[in-house]
């Protein structure tokens, strides 16, 4: 393991720091818990709130994505863990502008229960959270058992789609009506080539032969769904669309917004080698890319790899897609 | 090496498809040349047009960067190998507006050669061209010989100045003008950690030690000053703060623009770390931030290892690195 770091018990504090002294137009953080970051725009009245959060290592998720038409804060935990409820709450103290607040995360038992504890501190504070799960990794969990599945590269576009929603002026019932909608019309699946290392203990996620790749990963190297010889990129795309359109029940005619999504190490030019199959098969079969997505929106430090994400598209969501955002690591016209 | 591609003598090919098919409301490919893309808003009547290129493998540079405010077109090259004249040529003629063309690239021999052809031949066919040349690495010769140094992740802020310049409506004259000043006043140097892997051969760009970095290294694995133990992120940013501002001979009251560029596999917590130092130095030095980028915009494919570039700013440089820009891998409102 070689890291541009120092003290490995100190990488995510120093990177708060470091992120928020590059990014002073866009974020500062909250005084009250050094975990909090919150757009230098939140906690606008009548705006409902928007709050991310999770582990450190998977940049731009999360911090990278406060801003406008994106969220209004972000709790930052510890590398691949999730944060306390505190910071949380912190969080959701700031960015509420008296119309409630959202809390958009993947699908993990830390977030959940954090998350939850946290709802239940801000409601004692009279504020109303809702939450909305990120579970878009069709191979965590069957088909008929979403609400098991974990929270991978999805995160981004149920985000986008949850930010733009609020940031329209909707109310809190109709921003978790969208973002819920967004999560459902939405399906990721990776593969693994290369491990990440945690700083804080210098152990690779996952052991893999030079001649093999991990089928189906999470994004903290959880197993897939099955270790198989490394492919070409062609093959690999076309294994991962068949499961993802297949959970999807994308037929000819339907359009779809795309997110093939680097894990860390794989170079951009590896990612739109995968996309040019993605967009060939697509084509295939009949089916429309509304939009493109291609590069790192979720990654595991330096893990090599990619996950393909589709959307599905229609009206309600071409708005939200389409909606700008102004972040520090994602910007859209 | 282990890499998401098909056969690897068509990787460039399959980007540059896939590239396109990503983003057709950037950018279209060019029928008489398949390594040449433009701006699908180039060739504008009366704006200087600009052409940047080189190798491939620096994802965003180069084709990330043609777009508005930026590049109108690129000539892409096999992987970390110039481009030949004709595809050259063929983005100089299609993005002319009648006001000439300015080529910038990096200073690489390869490069001049094929560039200063394809400038010869377009003045055959009456297009005027300058060129400007990207010198920002201070490790690659000494402070006196600024014509022998390296291009590296400096050409994006060349680029962008330049691209502003264009965008704004200024004549040949004027952007060759604000792109050299740019260039004068910008300066980079890196580390490497870990190599990359060329697709066509497997070989490693360099081979290190565990505990070892390579200083001053170029983006296509240059040796580079020397050879050192691996640092904490402080010490590396201390040590390249020191060439660079020595170099730039920057002084208390001066005010800089800042670039932490990841090379490839490095992890953004990484860089954010190596910029919280950037920042705390440049403090104590009474050295002003007037804008920081942080993260991937010159890589080499999925080398390890981060450069450090300051662009010292002026009201003339404010106006340029301010101006908007929409490509589609760098987005700035």
């Amino acid at each position: 393991m070689k890291k541009l770091i120092n003290n490995p018990d100190h990488v995510v504090d120093e990177m708060i720091e470091g992120f928020v002294a590059a990014h002073p137009q866009y974020v500062r953080k909250l005084e009250s818990n050094k975990r909090s970051v919150v757009s230098v725009n939140s906690g606008r009245k009548g705006k409902v709130g928007v709050v991310i959060g999770g582990g450190s290592g998977h940049k731009p998720a999360f911090i990278g994505y406060v801003g406008k038409g994106m969220a209004d804060g972000v709790a930052v935990g510890n590398i691949f863990a999730s944060p306390p409820p505190d910071p949380i709450l912190e969080v959701t103290k700031a960015v509420d502008g008296g119309k409630g607040v959202i809390y958009l995360y993947g699908n993990y038992a830390g977030d959940c229960m954090n998350f939850d504890m946290a709802q239940e501190l801000a409601s004692l504070e009279g504020i109303r959270v809702e939450t909305v799960l990120v579970t878009d990794d069709v191979a965590s969990a069957p088909k008929g058992e979403m609400e098991k599945r974990r929270g991978i590269a999805g995160d981004f576009l149920v985000f986008k789609a949850a930010g733009a929603a609020a940031d329209m002026g909707h109310d809190l019932d109709e921003v978790v009506r969208l973002a819920k909608k967004a999560n459902d019309q939405t399906r990721t699946m990776g593969v693994g080539l290369t491990p990440c290392y945690i700083p804080q203990t210098g152990e690779p996620s996952f052991e893999l032969d030079d001649s093999e790749m991990e089928i189906g990963l999470g994004i903290h190297g959880e197993p897939g769904v099955k270790r198989g010889e490394l492919q070409t990129a062609d093959k690999v795309a076309d294994f991962l669309l068949e499961q993802i359109t297949g959970d999807l029940s994308l037929v000819k005619g339907d359009t779809v917004t795309v997110l093939v999504n680097g894990l860390g190490s794989t170079p951009y030019l590896d990612l739109y080698i995968v996309f040019r199959r993605v967009a060939h098969v697509l084509a295939e079969k009949g089916i429309s890319i509304y939009r493109s997505y291609v590069g790192e929106y979720v990654t595991s430090l330096e893990m090599g790899g990619c996950s393909i994400t589709l959307m599905k598209m229609d009206d309600e969501m071409i708005e939200l897609v389409d909606y700008p955002a102004d972040c520090p690591m994602f910007v859209q016209t």
